[in-house]
């Protein structure tokens, strides 16, 4: 068994991990941090887990890894650094569900997240974990970077395009709305229920965080610079992400063509569901899932490709992703433990 | 013209109050006064009202006295003494939507809300705001302690039986759904939207502190003791509150004798609707109006009369009942500014 | 492996059962029967099981029970008979998660459903599904009645008072609020986003099919009729319901010796949650599992006590029940395949 | 008082026509027409309007247009030609909902709705209901074409934009997000609530029949042709439109200057709102009002603007609107019955 601490517990993607590590067949969890709720049962912070036996402690990064094969980190930016470096010395592995692990350069990590990165040289050995690009290297880290929620929608509709070098002048548009879960478990009157139903708005335009993350990786897979333009919604659910993402694509392509790209990119993938022409991909047929589902259309007469992703972004884009992380790290099977049907209705 | 304040109006209940008298025909909104927002504007504060003239002040109570005919109170218990005060000393008019003034007896106040009563002296001539019971009272009125949300729906669906003298032994149960809006805009994780939707769930069992409020009126009209049982629950949905009441009745009633009761009570309301038999109220049907529907079933074996209520809680549940008092109190048509139909769907 | 097969595999219930028959470690999903849906995949009916490879087909009951240990019926009142005739014939084992055989008197069902029972010698060697209250008998059944949504959560609400002979009178009453997927996968306006979204409202008011089932049980655990006053309501939530359940006590208990009734209980339940006193249970916490939570509040005054149960109504309520029965019947560890946690948020 | 009959008046947006008409100051409702429900009280229709007195009856074109000064259609296509032709006889004024009037060109409507034009001679005189854009031919038209939700909000966010020659090449796209009243009440379900809630989902990509009627309008305002790309989103919302649009502006203009187009442009018009810099707009802060608020960023690296727009597609983008185009053409004040403030929370 594999013994596993959550870091950050409290939150809704710590307790989707929490939910998903309880149930794993091969994992033990061991501990449960938080330092807010140090000493609380996790009956008492999740009503729904009540019953269970975890008990939330707050301990040293040094204890937690002395405690655990992997760690996983659900915490705001910044906080993941200290328990990379004590995993690190340790040989211990650890999976950052924020952003400290996600890039290569640490200087894009500072001018985006403003605080100054405590362990640079450990970025070059960290892996950005998205399996379905980074599968050999993920099964190789000790320090893996768990994509944000929004880049795995948007990246993963775009990798089969942008490999394939089918992509004009490295321009993207990706237009996503995003369940309200995204947002965290905070205490904000902008998050009441009477504010956010019936609300749909978008934010952070132009200067969202995820931003750099989905530049990198796409500027990765084209091996040329890509520009995206990303505008996130808020929509009044709990869970799920559509991205809707268009790039214009260089002449010869037909749809069945495009199409062809990523039924042949994905087609060993067991988490990516490429939907029938003619039907969308929607966030509740992915919920409670590590399930992707991408479809594909194009209008000839402009060139314009239309990729639309949904993802869970408590599932494929956290939690599940993390544990799918682990899975290739620990040599597992890739799906276990995450092989959870969506939940519906 | 008539000068209307608003304190505390940065909450839901002052939005809707200023929603309100913002249209109404006969009233100048001219004070709104707010300690935290002092200063913002009324499009900061509230998105919908963009482009509306007001700014929030931070006056004394003297202030918005001096400057208005009657000021509407929309703040936390305890408040609305200190601005009765000095609406008493200047002979200007009061209507708190708080419970400051909903009691006759000061004791009854300070023992559910553990906070001494400043100016017992004024609850004599303070008048409980409900118009379908204490009309003439109203009109009369400096002071209204505007009712609380349940106990309209509450005392409104048993005031026929009541004061028909139609209930065994004074003792009811009232089992209530209420939208989260009646929780107010606060700054707390368990009312963020992830936390309530698909939730429902009872609180306060036992101990709400609407009950004394209930007992006290429903007594009155009865002439003897009565005992009320409450068991609030929240519903995920944003305004509404439905009350499902059961009674017992005395021997010699039928359905059709009940029904009667309640049809000749009502009958010149404008804002009770009687709902037909083989229907019942909900919610939706009264959002954002002054309306409170009413439906009767009887079950005559167990002789147990069920009255549904339904109202919108931040309407007739208070701002538009508070303005239905005000248009009492000040002679005007009694629908005056609150004729609007439910918004539906 | 269990050979299963689910008749009426293409709604609310349906689309449970296949989800938790797909992943539990010891059933092989053999059929989907489904008159309007065959010759269809399963990602045209659920497009949340697209990638799975089942298909649906209409087959006679004597082939489904052929190609299968145990049937699961998820269907309208009337069509489980049928299928239970074949099973019974086959010596194959059925549960049918409608009304067909809950009642040990056939006259209770044709008074309530309207519709003749075809095959009444069955009933005495059916069991109600209900494995807190007949676990032994269900583990001796071929023919098991699986309980109402309602009558689940309101029987385990008030099994351990009624047993122990402290209710008076025999009189209780339950006013239950229910997500919308009770209500099946309707094509009725009444049933659309916009119609019950905000919509908070009763419904069937005594006279819900659910009061003869709710009754049986109750008398059976009393030994002396109890009379039930059942009022369901709908809230704007897809999945779960919550039962306020108020009884009247005989003299000598106090809320200590009540807790203590259902800590004895249910004690060695797996399912069954007694939440803290204080605290109360709520749909959310039970989403998408097998629990039912528990809370008793009691008003020494009137002797009332307040159980509130919630349940997921397609979990506990219908499709996780079945299978904890089915767990039973053929010597299962009772919590495979439904041992999964609830989704949050 | 003008006489003004609702044709469809079952459907949501008839609905909102009568809320509106009912109490607009200036205005007799005097016929509402449904076939489906001929017969029918209001309060049956529709529970929120319980207590009205209106009737719903079958009445045909002539009979309706002679107890009418204006008819307005809220039918599906098609229906509003008849309609038309029998005003048109009458010499009375007529606003169709739908799309019959909207098309200069009585091919393109044939083209996208595979439906005949019966009265295209009577195109040439109908004049497209958009104010802001049309406002004096509104005020001389006989037959008034009500724009459609879609292109009301995405016509809006470009006009100044696309009126000024700042955008190049004539390409947009248009990514829009609907709540689920624009579907209509409709019997089927796909649009049932539990298959809604937690939903995010586009539809109709590449081949929405708004598609046309945003082309037309566009091209007619910048003189050349303008191509839309168009994405359609429901969201789990009932009312509520918001539309990102993205454009390429020419060199020279700095978001400044873009902005400024925008407040010269509108800075007369009473249901525009400009947002400030930094925020955006949303759906709640319009719901129930015949407000479009507009929000403008630019990203000059890639010279691109995205322009968001929010709506009630039930107000601005149907009812209110057609309410506002008949206050034009009978030379009433332009905002007389529609000043309402959006309903919040």
């Amino acid at each position: 068994m594999i013994k596993a601490g959550v870091v950050g517990a409290s939150g809704y993607t710590g307790g989707e991990l929490i939910r998903l590590l309880h149930t794993h067949p091969d994992v033990e969890l061991t501990v449960l941090s938080s330092r807010t709720y140090s000493g609380k049962t996790i009956g008492e912070v999740f009503n729904s887990l009540r019953g269970l036996s975890y008990q939330f402690e707050e301990l040293t990064p040094e204890e937690i890894v002395s405690e655990t094969d992997v760690v996983f980190v659900a915490a705001p930016h910044g906080v993941a650094m200290e328990y990379a470096l004590a995993a690190d010395a340790a040989g211990r592995k650890l999976i950052d569900l924020g952003p400290d692990f996600r890039f290569r350069d640490a200087v894009l990590y500072e001018q985006w997240y403003k605080t100054p990165h405590s362990c640079p040289h450990l970025l070059a050995g960290a892996v950005y974990g998205l399996p379905e690009i980074h599968r050999t290297e993920i099964a190789q880290a000790q320090i893996i970077g768990n994509p944000g929620c929004y880049p795995t929608s948007i990246i993963l509709a775009l990798a089969p395009l942008v490999e394939a070098g089918a992509v004009v002048d490295g321009f993207i548009i990706a237009d996503s709305k995003s369940g309200i879960s995204g947002a965290g478990r905070k205490a904000d009157a902008a998050y009441n229920f009477c504010e956010l139903t019936e609300e749909v708005r978008p934010y952070g335009v132009l200067h969202h965080r995820h931003v750099p993350e989905i530049e990198q990786e796409l500027t990765l897979l084209a091996g040329s610079k890509v520009k995206a333009l990303f505008t996130p919604h808020l929509v009044p659910a709990v869970r799920g992400i559509v991205s809707t993402v268009y790039a214009w694509i260089k002449p010869g392509y037909s749809l069945e063509l495009i199409r062809g790209l990523f039924a042949e990119r994905y087609k060993d993938e067991p988490f990516i569901r490429l939907i029938d022409e003619g039907s969308h991909p929607g966030t509740k047929a992915v919920a409670g899932s590590n399930y992707c589902d991408i479809s594909v259309d194009f209008d000839a007469a402009t060139s314009t490709v239309i990729v639309v992703s949904a993802i869970d972004n408590l599932g494929k884009g956290a939690a599940s992703q993390a544990v799918q992380c682990m899975n290739i790290m620990f040599g597992l099977e890739e799906t276990a433990g995450i092989a959870g049907l969506p939940l519906f209705p």
